[in-house]
């Protein structure tokens, strides 16, 4: 069976089990867990931010981000597509009753004007802005990178306006792979930052938020509110810590995505869209066919996508994807849609 | 003075200030208040619906409505120009954590096909759709009429899908004038309605919401917990009464609107929209000022408007503004702008 | 029929009607509406706060109060018998999402050694203590009047530890009779107050929220919110204003009071509580009736009173109850429980 | 140092550090992960459940019942000292939107009269009650064990009024030993039970809630809400697997306290509760200290303590504490209190 379903997939290899069979470990809640404290030293360390810290989830990090960043009653500027909105089930309203003003942005992030014409100043009849939430890469426009400069040109809209930026950076390190540049040119721009651990990087659980001291020890008590406070969580910390050691391998990820996507594109009735990163989308109206019977055909043949969309199917690369995979997978394809 | 800010500016005439004075009235909170009762039953009757409730504004009704229609977690459709959305406070996250997916519809309603591809069904990740705000006349689009089969075609693709609609008619009244129907012709495709009596029909108070007996028997409860449930409000029922005698009045709000337009269009750097109510948007930008300087020139000749957009000002014709204000309005919009 | 069910049945007079015909009014949601703007200013200057706000019910102005004293995640320490927690459907938890530290006070108003033991500082397991409301009368108690002393202690040891106090005084001037003191000894204490002037004073509609410049500034904002901007408000301020004539009034409700008290004491099986403002508690298990039955008995000899809890029945006295009718109350009593 | 803050400082032995490096995993959000699955069947089968799920906290786990139990707008009885009051931030509130009626039972569980008494009806002004939290052992009580008859009175006391009920069971193992009876006396009177792993049984992470399966399927998608929803979590499941093989040794646990409280009471100016599981609570007001300098000097010797109230220290014993340590404490604690 070839999983390209999600980066999610990623088991963790030996070097990560490992690292949990021999953490050093404490109890977290009362910060005392040495592996959860390298790990966090290490991310905000490379991130270039003053702290971080460690969540069972990338969920739960963004909705702490707004909870903490935001006041009762303010409104949050969001891309349509991001998985803040799409994704989290509407947890924005749900746990911190933030309207979500949804922004139908190129490549999902906003152009300084927009973001200066959708932010609204508080007023008697009207909420007043309080965030600004980016996505890099952006899941659901088909892992698109988006650049340094463009990333700065929103958020420097917003915080000239007073409204805090957060970057929603599951795979901000595919992005910075893609552009091959240091991620803190992709993190300077913003208040607060979300990586995810366990996608691309293989760990198996575990999402780190990023920002000032005084924004991660707010966002430390959201954490325990919102059910997040882990106990010896050293065991997955380690296991994470040994994830950074793969950044380098995200390059492998993408090749095998463009030769996935040249392929797909080869076969009667798909259409791949170009990949920037590791996730491939494949128009496959042409086909005359539904995604989910698309998707169905595959997994009679043990390939694994999602779909995505209502003429859409997505294909994800990931380290347990070995480009042998790639190749059996276009095979398969071209005999299932021959 | 000449006061085109809104319609909301009416102020009762002698009719009402009578029916104030002598309204037969009761402890509405246990259900007793004669006059509030005939009102709701008016109401009901008029609109086609089992049952009305009586409420002291417009958005307690729409978030009301809201609340009744949805389960925890939902998400609402509602274009982004819509009052709820924009001039509410953000009340659907806040009051009720619903997310609002936010559509740029044509006219302020969606078409059925969009109706059906923002509909979503709920899974691991998605809140559901649980309901369908329309707008009718559609204030910040310029008072926009919007026609029965409009009105249906939207609604039937959300109950199609067991998706509720709720139609905020604040100035429903003005939008069955403008198409010369029943008024029963805009309501009958939509589970409840909202209309205010204190805008052009000229109310001192209040708004009515109605639909079935089941769910104005939950709205009772839920005015009460957003504090709605006045006693004796016979007192401001009545002059509602009297303010349903002035329903056909306001074709009259509607010619002065379109002699309004014409003549503002008349004005160089004005560019009016044509008005289909009694709303009318003027372009200013041709003037080379911002709209507040627009505003406040105008207000130093003693005529009220609104600064509405970034470079858009409104006026509002209303029962208060007589054929000869506008009249004069014109000649001191000439004389400002020469 | 005698209804001595509740003082908000209270019917507004002939001056009150007077007034609402006569009523200068304007948009109160713009803030011109000058009957709105007397009685606010009459209100703050009787309370001796810098500014006043009205409202359509004192259930939107304590749940606003509680909103804009708090932040997000704070609770609130509040009587357990108090009419925020047990009468408003839970709000300051539905709207506001605060936790209430429900206390069990003598006469409703905890020791000042009671409010410092459950102050809470906020730490990374528990919400901080925002804010203590105190209720004066005490309805569910019994129509209890809180001595200045009393509501200073508990303030000043709330405050003390930065923590805001909101006073419900939907029945203050009740309070402020039956000590015949200024009414501002009972305000001077705390940070708000909300009086209500539908009940005993007989105003149709409202209640009014007092404080600083800046709270009220505030309020009016969530006021907003939760749907109580109202236009042409005067139509109701204006009785409202006349009802304030009224105060001198309820002392002659207090006698009644104590009239129907003894008298009821003497009916067999009936256990009077002694009434300290114009609210009789009775213990009617000496009967071997439920409440209900007694409240339905004495309906079918045309008097109305309350079920009010597991043994008793409420009777409350009010402007339009006159001594005549107390008597004839006690015949009707006697004579149905012979 | 001898840590008895807290049995959460448990860390994993070798097998289940040996577990979380050999684990077969999956992703957990496809519900494809055989170990979490593995480790759910086992507990659905042992609590005599239908359903169970993997948290990575109780506290998310508590909050998951509670909204998966309750109506928006619903009231929520427990017992004023219970965790999911005092230590989860409000939650219930702050998530959920519930109304806490906080009650002070005996032993923590209210009678079956109590919980009669304090469930409300939902009408006009009050929220009906839609769940009753019991919590077994009693942690803020001092590990009170609740026998299963108190329980079932609570229980069918509320249930019989169709209000569901959820067990706290964070340390149900030890009421189970304490009692010496199978669990599911403990678990059969309720809906649904929440049991921690990373407690007295000392796994690194984790804690189940067990129910039926239409409610685990809904608390799977508002555990993804909260942010709950993890990926490879075979790896820290693999280990609570292991740590359910470690019940048997509480009993040890509930010896050493119990020897841990006679030495205690040997000390001047020491009262300590007699223990009825792992928790001692001492009452040092005889020491003429605060807690928070008893717990200092008990420091200041290499023994960890917690404050826990303001005459109170608490001790909790736990499988990384063994009988020499106790001894040790003992000997430490005269040394310091002579």
């Amino acid at each position: 069976m070839i999983d390209l379903r999600s980066d999610t997939v990623t088991k963790p290899d030996e070097a990560m089990r490992e690292a949990a069979a021999t953490a050093d470990v404490g109890d977290d809640v009362y910060g005392e867990d040495p592996t959860v404290n390298d790990l966090e030293a290490r991310i905000a360390d490379r991130l270039g931010t003053e702290a971080a810290l460690y969540f069972p989830t990338g969920t739960m990090a963004n909705q702490t981000a707004a909870r903490v960043h935001t006041e009762r009653g303010q409104e949050v500027l969001a891309d349509r597509q991001s998985h803040v909105v799409k994704y989290e089930l509407g947890g924005l309203a749900q746990h911190t009753g933030l309207q979500v003003r949804m922004l139908d942005a190129d490549r999902g992030v906003p152009s300084p004007e927009r973001v200066a014409a959708a932010t609204v100043t508080e007023d008697l009849h009207r909420p007043g802005t309080g965030l600004l939430c980016l996505e890099n890469t952006h899941n659901a426009r088909g892992g698109l990178a988006i650049d340094p400069e463009k990333i700065a040109a929103a958020a420097t809209a917003a915080r000239e306006r007073d409204v805090a930026v957060h970057l929603d950076g599951a795979r901000l390190f595919n992005a910075a792979t893609a552009f091959d540049v240091p991620i803190t040119d992709l993190t300077a721009p913003v208040d607060s930052v979300m990586v995810s651990l366990s996608k691309g990087l293989g760990a198996p659980v575990g999402s780190m938020l990023a920002g000032s001291e005084a924004f991660i020890e707010r966002a430390r008590r959201t954490r325990k509110l919102l059910g997040g406070g882990m106990r010896q969580a050293g065991i997955i910390a380690g296991p994470a810590l040994e994830a950074l050691e793969n950044i380098d391998d995200l390059e492998t990820d993408h090749e095998n995505a463009r030769l996935l996507a040249d392929g797909i594109d080869g076969v009667d009735g798909f259409d791949a869209q170009d990949p920037e990163t590791n996730i491939v989308l494949a128009d496959v109206s042409g086909t005359g066919l539904e995604p989910a019977a698309v998707v169905e055909r595959l997994r009679d043949r043990d390939v694994l996508a999602t779909q995505f969309g209502p003429t859409t199917v997505r294909f994800c690369t990931h380290r347990d994807v070995a480009r042998e995979d790639i190749d059996a997978t276009l095979e398969r394809l071209e005999a299932a849609f021959d």
